[in-house]
């Protein structure tokens, strides 16, 4: 029932990316990083060598528990310990496959409802144990791990609370529980005839209650939102008990309370359940490929189209380094097509498409509607110098959409470096942001006198602005992998502040962006968040360590493998 | 420059509501209402018998003011202690009326700057003084009252502060200072060729700050949004210091502060300036009066324009009984045009139409995209049974919004009780609810023995629901007129939160809707609520006693004449 991603990487255990059928792609990594068939292998350790602490046990917490939930829903096994340890960040992953799993949890739990997640949260807050909501677990900031060093450590795995409650059929609203992973959630939906439309990078294994606890970004965010903006109400089972935000369109009672909720990092309370937008499955799906000469076209084309109220329903622009990656990507055609496509190269080259950069897009609805999108949007792009590729590219990238994330994992097997960093911000400041970031990167790689990538696309548009989303790799600095990682962190973080970006535009705070949340919010709204917290978690149960730096938050020590903390000081 | 509204009824002193040139108007309202020639007239008292209380000083904080703000920023007369008392309710303007200004601020003042505003909230802060923000004192919830019986009453009048601060043509942006009042805050947008497109009823009196307060809704919110959605990034000033919000189209660097200063109705600091979603200024607007036969089929058309993403500006549907006040605003047409009127009127009366339902819908934007628009909406609307009038009755509807809250004031010249209460549900809920809350009034006027008036409108519309707007009137009942209002004003709310709908969907909580608060976001949200109010202003500086009900809030007084603060217990 729940699909638990491998202990040491991404993903379904099952699942190997299949290099083989990509040709070019291995080829296009390692001149990019500067391997060769002499790189060390860095494979994970063996389970078998794994050794996790010896877990804490509270009396009290635990005769509660067993009060409340049944034997089959208390596991206190290594085994899962150890898959509820970490998300699926680079230090996570690197730390894991070193066998560096200090922080696992003492016990996961696996509530069924509301009322035992009431009750497990009552008990917690009366024993003094600590609690980390954990969904599918690819928080990629540290989310889900525990940081408090002395009391008992419990991890509430939401997965078994997963159904879709209620749907209005009148209203395009459901009930839904938090613990609901992306594909049960939508093949549930889409039983009824719905859809939320919310596909992340994360959709395989992550949960709505994740998603809303950290603001995440869907890749058809253009036309559905961010998950923000699909809520309509939500439950929240805190320490001072349960809020329960009205179901409305909008309202003007206060402050927006599902506002306050969303992006509050499990460290408020437990969403348990969330009324969501939702929208008839859409009869047709079509997603087309188009190329651009430079970064810039591709980004005045989405600015142009947005902002005439033409919005497709995704938009997703590559720059030039990201495109040769996706293009290595693609197994080179054979016979009369694979000669077409040379010449269609040639062609585009001899016109200045000699670097060219890929956008996809993509248009969901009922036949009509996705005609009449097309027809607007189509010869908009084309305008901006968009070659229209068609949409074979666009079935291409539909089906391997999930697959990217697998790479990681035989890079770090390779012992790389690979990480993301992602930010938005309002488009005049958007492109200067795109440019220092990447310099600052490249110039770093250079100084410290190693190959690397950077590659970046912009993934969702709004009238006023847009994100952009780096990854990024190298060869690790073997003996020095954490402090190598957070230098590289920091530095793309920091050229983000200067240059007008956010923080985070879809991945939240966890404790890897936490350094940065006084510069982000400015004093009094770092009070405000503490003032929520203590309001609704007095004893600091819930979470403790994410989202808000502690008052004296200037010197923690630096990042180690031994350490879980990073620094504080940016 | 600022534009005062009379200090004994809603807006320009020099204009006079056109009774005389709508001679259907008044036979109406008598008709509705059971006024006559020998119906008592109830004008205000005299300004020159009425009496202010003796100002309070407090002389450390008089001190500090006098070395941050210049001698024409501090006005200390009655004339300006009068006219920002009140905001513009019925018991506001009842209570004026009779010569009640016990709770008028001791000082107003008239911040410049931002750091002048700092200066202000800080030595508020030393020195103990409450500080009441005011825009245009169009507040009808009792938002701009002072409450706090024991402290001296500053009241600090935000309109000085109207500049446009910057503009940025390529995110459609703009920096706005939270003073500027809707008609000049449009002219200066304007004149840089953009718009905010912000029109809701106190349109020409509001301002930014007062609307983002409030959570204001615009007549063309079905584009624009609502002011939640159009702000990107603000600042306010509280005790604790100045939150300054980041300018990012989208973040997940924790829960959203802009929606936490967002309809915080000044209880935790002062919103000083804002950047908002601007657009170019639209070259076309178009209005259309539609005509359906009964609410329902009015409101399903609504309903199946919105969930086909074919939104356009403005939808506004009026209910049988205000459609019938509508009418009777118009003048009859003489000669042909009258003939061809009535000839309509039968043909319409034979097929249905006998109570019709006016919608009036509106496009904005180039003309191509008006044209489109046009093109898509109004079939979808006749399909409905909707009688397409043109776009003649847009330009009247158009030339006169502005006017009717006028009208008030003449009703209570002619002992009527007028006023409206609002609310939103999803469209499950909506058409129920409507008919919950017009029967529920419309009995109490049978109950009560006494004719009576009420209407209602759709005035925002979404994918998931809408929002309802009564207006209700009757003769006042003599010596029980506060009484008498609260009586139905609790009954209309108290249905509202028994059928789904919001306790307010664009008017705010102050002190009117504060007894439903805790109904309405649970007891842990009034403690998150609460904690935002301890962390921000831990000494109750700002605006006390809004929004936020007591923690002991089952007991206290009703309400009279005497007494600003209505029952506690809805």
């Amino acid at each position: 029932m729940i699909k638990d991603m491998k202990w040491w990487g991404w993903g379904d255990p099952a699942f190997v990316f299949p290099l083989d059928e990509k040709p070019l792609l291995w080829p296009f990594i390692q001149k990019s990083l500067g391997l060769n068939a002499a790189t060390r292998q860095t494979p994970p350790v063996d389970r078998a060598s794994l050794r996790l602490p010896e877990p804490r046990t509270n009396a009290a917490f635990m005769q509660a528990v067993q009060g409340v939930l049944k034997p089959g829903q208390i596991a206190g096994d290594d085994e899962q310990r150890l898959i509820h340890t970490y998300g699926k960040s680079f230090p996570d992953l690197f730390r894991v496959r070193q066998g560096i799993v200090g922080n696992a949890p003492d016990v996961v739990l696996f509530p069924e409802s509301h009322a035992e997640v009431e009750a497990l949260v009552a008990a917690a807050t009366r024993t003094g144990v600590k609690l980390v909501a954990f969904g599918g677990g690819t928080n990629i900031v540290g989310g889900v791990e525990h940081l408090d060093t002395a009391a008992m450590r419990v991890t509430l795995d939401m997965r078994r609370m997963s159904r879709v409650l209620e749907i209005d059929r009148d209203s395009w609203t459901a009930t839904i529980e938090a613990g609901a992973p992306g594909p049960k959630l939508e093949d549930d939906l889409q039983a009824l005839g719905f859809s939320l439309g919310h596909m992340p990078d994360s959709f395989e294994f992550a949960t709505l209650g994740g998603w809303l606890a950290t603001r995440s970004a869907g890749m058809q965010s253009d036309a559905y939102g961010k998950i923000e903006d699909m809520v309509v109400a939500l439950k929240l089972v805190s320490p001072a008990g349960t809020l329960a935000t009205k179901l409305t369109p909008k309202s003007s009672a206060g402050p927006d309370l599902d506002q306050i909720v969303v992006g509050s990092e499990g460290i408020l309370g437990v969403i348990t359940e969330a009324v969501m937008k939702v929208h008839p499955n859409p009869a047709v799906k079509d997603y087309h490929g188009v190329l651009f000469p430079d970064f810039e076209s591709g980004s005045a084309a989405i600015h142009e189209v947005i902002s005439r109220r033409a919005a497709p329903t995704m938009f997703r622009l590559q720059d030039a380094d990201e495109t040769q990656l996706a293009f290595s990507m693609k197994a080179p055609s054979a016979g009369l097509s694979g000669f077409i496509q040379s010449q269609v190269k040639k062609y585009l080259k001899a016109r200045g498409y000699a670097q060219p950069c890929l956008m996809m897009v993509g248009f969901e609805g009922d036949a009509e509607y996705v005609a009449e999108m097309r027809r607007k949007v189509i010869p908009m792009v084309k305008k901006h110098r968009g070659f229209h590729l068609g949409n074979s590219v666009g079935k291409t990238w539909t089906k391997n959409k999930f697959a990217v994330p697998y790479l990681r994992d035989i890079l770090m097997n390779h012992g790389c470096m690979v990480d993301v960093a992602e930010t938005a911000a309002v488009w005049s400041k958007l492109l200067p942001l795109y440019h220092a970031a990447r310099n600052v990167i490249k110039e770093q790689f250079k100084k410290e006198g190693y190959p690397g990538y950077i590659g970046c696309h912009i993934s969702h548009s709004y009238v006023d602005g847009a994100s952009l989303y780096f990854t990024f790799a190298s060869q690790q600095l073997p003996g020095k992998e954490l402090e190598q990682y957070y230098r590289f962190k920091r530095l793309i973080t920091e050229t983000f502040m200067r240059n007008g970006g956010t923080l985070s535009h879809h991945h939240s705070v966890g404790y890897e962006h936490r350094p940065w949340m006084e510069r982000e919010v400015t004093r009094p709204g770092l009070e405000a968040l503490r003032g929520l917290k203590h309001a609704l978690d007095p004893h600091g149960v819930m979470n403790p360590g994410k989202l808000i730096p502690p008052a004296d938050a200037k010197t923690t020590s630096a990042p180690t493998p031994a350490a879980s903390i990073p620094v504080e000081t940016p």
